[in-house]
């Protein structure tokens, strides 16, 4: 796994807001157990706390296509096809999960 | 819109047999719902077909990607960044529904 | 599985509406694929009919758990115990799918 | 939103033990991003905290239909009527989250 420059280069700090962000949530959703909190009010921000995980996915998705993808593309060549079913596999388990 | 050979080409008829089988598995849950079948029985019939098209989505993003995303990408410009702004809404749509 | 009235039996006609409409959508998006049409355009229509599929899930679901569950809690002992059981992996397995 | 023992008051210790692992996965992923870790391999991380989250709540779910849904049921009436209305929008929004 290469250690340079990714992707999500130039969104990297609005990622790790975003992650800081969901972070928080978990945190808040076993401070509402430690609570007694109805739960039902504990469903909603676990959904909140998935879709802040899910957005996080789809930028670093988005970014992968725009920079990894699209390079091995213009490569061509067995890289570029590993990239794609690398690529295909991660959305198979976003989609599923 | 093209309407030349597209990405699923090759895959072609392997998506349309599974499709004609998830439209026989909806069709089946009406049957089941007109005959008053138990509830839990049409609900696990209802996850089956849905995890019937999302396996003929990921195959489509799939050949997708292969081919019309990397070729645009290897044509690069406006046009390549245009069908990953694309295809990243299409997993947004994905991932969400 | 009892074969009387279920849950679903007010919205009976409703539900069976529904999935016509969503047999007719995944019949749709063989035509598409038949002709050829672009993946992305497939793609939203794949969205849509997985959609419909979960409405009419929740729908199930709502109904099973107004009528059959409720039914069972009031009858309590080993049936509740067992119908809730029930509920709870119908209902993972549509969170999953 | 009563204060008192709830559904859940059983796993509490569990629910808070997955929890704190889900913060830990959240913790663990803003760190791949912080060094610059491969995109592929941050989106396998995501999925597997979506996952541990989707656990919490169906754990959730099930000990709220198995105690506060069951109880509401036994007493009948709007209370309990509205008890399900309620699960069922929260099983709603986390079948679309």
């Amino acid at each position: 796994m290469e250690q340079h420059s990714h992707g999500y280069a130039e969104d990297k700090q609005a990622i790790l807001r975003r992650l800081k962000r969901a972070e928080g949530q978990v945190r808040g959703i076993a401070r509402m157990v430690e609570e007694d909190t109805y739960c039902i009010d504990i469903l909603t921000q676990v959904s909140a706390a998935t879709k802040a995980l899910e957005t996080v996915a789809l930028q670093l998705l988005d970014d992968h296509l725009a920079h990894c993808v699209a390079e091995a593309a213009r490569s061509g060549g067995t890289v570029a096809d590993e990239k794609i079913r690398e690529a295909s596999e991660a959305i198979g388990r976003l989609v599923r999960s």
